[in-house]
C-alpha cells in the first residue's frame, strides 16, 4: 500500500484540504505510514494535522473500564474538538476486528446515543473515512496480508495512473445513473428471500465518488421511512462494533420492521433496533458500482461498494437525500445481487444478476 | 517497568485526579502499556483519559513539513484543548532521542515562542512529566533496554512495597532542607570551574516530592533575576530537544549571561540564549536529593534530580518562588557536585561533595 499516493488521494480528492483547516485524523498505530503521509500532505497544504492515534487494545480497554458517566456523556474537550475541525478522517486500522465482541451491546448502543450530537456536527462539515491494510482486516478477508494491500490498492484506485482521473471517471458513470433513477417513484428488489418494495418518490440520489467514503463506487438515496413493505434477506455477513452478524431477514410494513431475525448475532440485531424508533427504519438504500472490488471481505466499507450489491440502512438518513429518518444508529446490511437477484424502477429493470440493464441516458 | 502501578502512582499521587477531569496525556506509541493502564486507571477513576499518542517519527516528520504558520502560529483547537483539560500529563518514549538533531534551531525557537501562552496555561493547572522505558533510552543511558527499566524502576521508587509512602519520605526530608534554606540570602557554588554567588532572599523554596515530575526528588527555588554574579561551568551534558549539549561555561553579570560557551551544541546555546531577553537570565536553582538516580542518563528529567548535583535553569522562573522571570524558554542546565563541590548559604556549608551537611532542623 502507498501511503503517499493513498494521503494525496485522500487531501486532494477526498476532503480537499485547504490552507488554515484543522483535519483531525482518528486512526490506530497499526496505519503509522499513513499517518507520517498524511501529517506531511496536510502540512504542505497549509493545515493543521490533529492527529489522534490509538494504541493496540485502547478502544477494548476504554469499553473494559467504562463507567455509567463515560457512557452516557462525552467530555467537554471532545465537543471542543468537533466544533474546532474543519474535516475528519477516520482510517480504520484495527489490530484486532473482534475487540469488541464481549463488550455489552447496550453499552454499546448507550455509548452510540450519547455521541450521536457530536457525530452529527462532524458530518456537518467535510468528512471522510478510508481503511488501511493489517493483518487482522486480512484474516477478515481471507488472505495473506500482502495480498490483502494488493487488494485494496484495487479497491481504492492506488494502482491506477492517476487515481483522482479514475475516481473523476466512476463519478461521471454513476451520474448517468442518477439520472435514470431521479423520477423513479417506487424501486422493486427481488432475489431469493427479498421481495422488497420501497418508495423513493422525491428522493435526492447522491452520487458517492469517493470523496466521504475512500473507496466509495455507489450511488445512494433515503427511501420514504413509512412506506417500505416486505421481506429482505441479507447475504453478506456484516460485523459493526467487532459482532459477527450473519443471515439478517427483516420484514417490514409501512416502513417498519415488525419481524427481524439472524443467523448469527440476533441479540446484537435487536438491540440495535431498540436503540430508538427510528432504529426499526430505513434511512439509506445505496447501489454498489465499484468493480475493484469484487468479494466481500467483512468490512462494510468495502462491501457495500462491491459491483452488483444493494445495501439497506436501518437508522439515520443523510439530510441531503431529503431522507428524514432520525437515529443515533446507522447499519448497513449488504445484499448481492450477483447470484441471481433484480432491481427495478417503477416496473422498469435496472440491474439484472447485477449488472446494470436498460437504455443508456442520451 | 510495572504500568499499573505507574498509572496508579501518576494518577493517584501526581496528578490527583477526581471524578470528571479530563486529563490529557502525551506520548507515543511506545509507551502503550502504560497508555493502556493510565486509561484503566482514570476510568476507575470516573474521569475522562484525553490520549494523543505519536508514532514514531511523527515529530521528526512535524518539523521536517512544518511550514511558517505551523512555527509561528497555533491551531485553535489546541488553545481549546488546554482550556478544557484539568490535568496534563506528558510522558518521555522516544524511538529516537536525536530525532531532531537536524532541524534548524530557529525553528524550533520559534515554535517554542508560538506556544508558549499554552505552556504558560497548561502550567496554572495540575500537570507531571513522566518517562517510560524505551530502546533509545536506554543506548543514550549505556544500558542494555531491561537493565535501563530496572534502573528507572528505582529511578521512581517503583521498587518499593507502597511508592507513594516512598515519595511521602522524601518529600519529608526535603522539607527540612526546604526550612533550612528558607532563611537564606545568598547561596554560593564552587567546584572546578565554577564560583558562582545567588541570591534568594525573601524567596520560596519548593519541595518537589514527585508530583509535577515523576521521578523527581529536588528542592529549588528562582532566584533573583538581576543578582547572579560569576562563573559556572555545568559538567552534566544536556541535550534539549535532541541537540547534543556539554561542557556549557556562562559566566553572569547583574544576573545576566554575558559570556556562553560549549564544548559541543554552542550554537544552540547561543540561539537558546537569544530567545527572548528573560533567556540570558536564571530562573531556577534546583538540588538534586534522589539517591535512586546514580549516574546521568543523558535526560534532564532524571539527571537533575540525582542526589549531589546541582541545576540551574535559563529562562522561565516558576511563579510559586517568586521568581519573575519570564521566558519562552526554561532550560536545565545540571552541575554535578560529587567529585569535590560545595554549596553555602549565607556562609554556611550545606552540601559538600554531593552530601548534605550541618546542623539537623530541629
Amino acid at each position: 500500500m502507498n501511503a503517499r499516493r493513498h494521503a494525496e488521494l485522500l487531501c486532494g480528492w477526498c476532503l480537499d484540504v485547504r490552507a488554515g483547516d484543522q483535519v483531525l485524523v482518528r486512526t490506530t498505530s497499526l496505519a503509522a505510514p499513513l499517518v507520517l503521509a498524511l501529517q506531511a500532505e496536510i502540512l504542505a497544504r497549509d493545515a493543521w494535522p490533529l492527529l489522534r492515534v490509538a494504541v493496540p487494545g485502547q478502544e477494548e480497554g476504554f469499553h473494559g473500564g467504562a463507567r455509567d458517566v463515560h457512557l452516557d456523556a462525552v467530555a467537554s474537550s471532545a465537543r471542543a474538538e468537533v466544533e474546532h475541525a474543519d474535516a475528519f478522517l477516520a482510517i480504520q486500522a484495527p489490530e484486532n476486528t473482534r475487540a469488541l465482541a464481549g463488550v455489552d451491546p447496550d453499552r454499546l448502543v448507550r455509548m452510540r446515543r450519547a455521541q450521536a450530537p457530536l457525530l452529527e456536527a462532524r458530518m456537518r462539515k467535510r468528512w471522510c473515512q478510508t481503511i488501511w491494510p493489517t493483518p487482522a482486516l486480512a484474516q477478515d478477508a481471507g488472505m495473506g496480508t500482502e495480498e490483502y494491500a494488493a487488494f485494496l490498492e484495487r479497491a481504492l484506485f492506488l494502482d491506477r495512473e492517476d487515481p483522482v482521473a479514475a475516481w473523476r471517471e466512476l463519478g461521471a458513470r454513476q451520474a448517468e445513473l442518477v439520472d435514470r433513477l431521479t423520477p423513479a417513484r417506487e424501486l422493486r428488489i427481488e432475489a431469493e428471500g427479498t421481495d422488497l418494495a420501497l418508495r423513493v418518490a422525491g428522493r435526492t440520489w447522491v452520487n458517492s465518488d469517493g470523496r466521504r467514503n475512500m473507496p466509495s463506487g455507489e450511488v445512494f438515496t433515503g427511501p420514504h421511512e413509512d412506506a417500505t413493505e416486505g421481506v429482505v434477506t441479507f447475504d453478506v455477513p456484516t460485523g459493526p462494533a467487532g459482532v459477527d452478524v450473519a443471515g439478517v431477514r427483516l420484514e417490514l410494513r409501512g416502513g417498519e420492521v415488525v419481524h427481524a431475525s439472524a443467523e448469527r448475532g440476533e441479540e446484537y440485531l435487536h438491540r440495535a433496533l431498540a436503540t430508538d424508533p427510528g432504529a426499526r427504519r430505513l434511512g439509506e438504500l445505496g447501489i454498489g458500482t465499484n468493480h475493484g472490488i469484487d468479494r466481500p471481505t467483512g468490512t462494510i466499507l468495502l462491501d457495500e461498494k462491491i459491483g452488483g450489491t444493494i445495501h439497506l440502512a436501518l437508522g439515520r438518513s443523510y439530510p441531503e437525500t431529503g431522507g428524514r429518518n432520525e437515529s443515533a444508529l446507522h447499519w448497513d446490511l449488504i445484499l448481492d445481487l450477483r447470484g441471481g437477484g433484480r432491481l427495478r424502477a417503477d416496473g422498469e429493470m435496472v440491474a439484472e444478476n447485477g449488472e446494470l440493464v436498460g437504455r443508456p441516458m442520451s
